[in-house]
């Protein structure tokens, strides 16, 4: 079945997102400096951020709850009330930070969506992904938006029968091979790997290389290649 | 047109919610007893949220940033370690607090479904309100779920859209005049007002008491008689 609708993730993919997080973690281990080394600092946040998954989610404002609890814990409680004000800072600076495309990324959707029915498949916090969403200013070329709280084949098989087609009609273009590839090879469908400089150690998975609907490509610029030789071959 | 497509709010409608963000106020206003009396606090809480609903958007994650914000705030700073990790604490029971419903609503929703088509429409955190959804154990009978960021009149047109009906044979119940009600007569639609014993300070909202497709009903039980007389009159 040749490759119909074309499944996009946000973060990492269209735009910056990761590497905010990462400079804000930097920000952080210097503030837990005084009780702990840079690398426990960084292990104990990941920690908390793993333990708290289930209850809030992802997103920045789960993770600047995350960054205060650890502070707290870090530092046995001894961390002052403006240092607190200070991760609350770090944590708005990251829901207000502007939408900075990938290079090569508006360029790359108008090839596609010539091709393809594309459906933006993001996640995180809802306000915050709809902020974003609206302000990369490449919202209007998807069919539709999918913010949604977990990337599981679930997910996926709601949105494919959203879009009305077969699940190897499918094929998602991402970062992450947690979130967006190994769930949709799972489900049937393609996907095409761009790999993002940072990864959340929480995405770290691992996908069979050798998977004949499994593409992996340097940067955005050649997915649309990538995906006419899957569609081809299937 | 009669009404064919039923949108009927999650929070207070639904299941308890605003109750318990009210009694953590509660435990908010003695924690910072020390430094500010109860009204104080409870105005400068409410001050911090709608200040930082531009960029927290609405939910129990922001609320617990905007409570540690205002803790430092009032105190001047002073406020210790073990009060901010309660309030992490605070924060994590509104999360995880098990999901009662409104007497009465699942009777209503097997009747309401026979007559209409269901939409279930919430706002807040994603994560939280999907779990809540699941855990409500009402989400089969809906047609579809849409969790919102917000509850303004393009997000009801959208709705409308995606159940392909025309906005007057649309009806929303729900008990926020400014969230459920106002935007959906805007959009020329009806709406059944069902208040709740609490309501958030931010959704307070006139409506016009005299507009011919709104209803008012004093629990939900009265709901399927308003939607009817609503549809026979349109």
């Amino acid at each position: 079945m040749p490759i119909r609708v074309l499944g996009i993730d946000g973060d990492d993919t269209l735009w910056h997102s990761e590497g905010h997080f990462h400079m804000t973690e930097q920000l952080f281990r210097e503030m837990v400096a005084p009780w702990v080394d840079a690398d426990a600092a960084s292990e104990a946040l990941l920690d908390t951020e793993r333990s708290n998954l289930g209850i809030f989610g992802y997103g920045a404002k789960g993770f600047t709850l995350s960054m205060i609890e650890t502070a707290l814990q870090v530092s046995n409680h001894e961390i002052d009330g403006h240092s607190i004000e200070r991760i609350l800072g770090f944590g708005k600076a990251l829901l207000d930070h502007p939408v900075e495309l990938l290079d090569g990324v508006a360029d790359v959707l108008a090839t596609l969506s010539t091709r393809y029915r594309l459906v933006l498949v993001t996640k995180g916090d809802l306000f915050h992904q709809e902020s974003k969403v609206a302000a990369s200013g490449v919202a209007e070329i998807f069919e539709r938006i999918e913010i949604v709280a977990e990337k599981d084949v679930a997910t996926y098989g709601r949105i494919v029968r959203e879009m009305a087609v077969e699940p190897d009609a499918f094929c998602m273009i991402g970062n992450s091979v947690r979130s967006d590839i190994a769930p949709v090879l799972d489900l049937g469908g393609a996907g095409v790997h761009v790999p993002y400089h940072v990864t959340w150690a929480v995405e770290y998975a691992e996908v069979d290389e050798a998977h004949p609907r499994l593409a992996r490509v340097r940067t955005i610029d050649e997915a649309p290649r990538a995906v006419d030789l899957l569609s081809e071959a299937a």
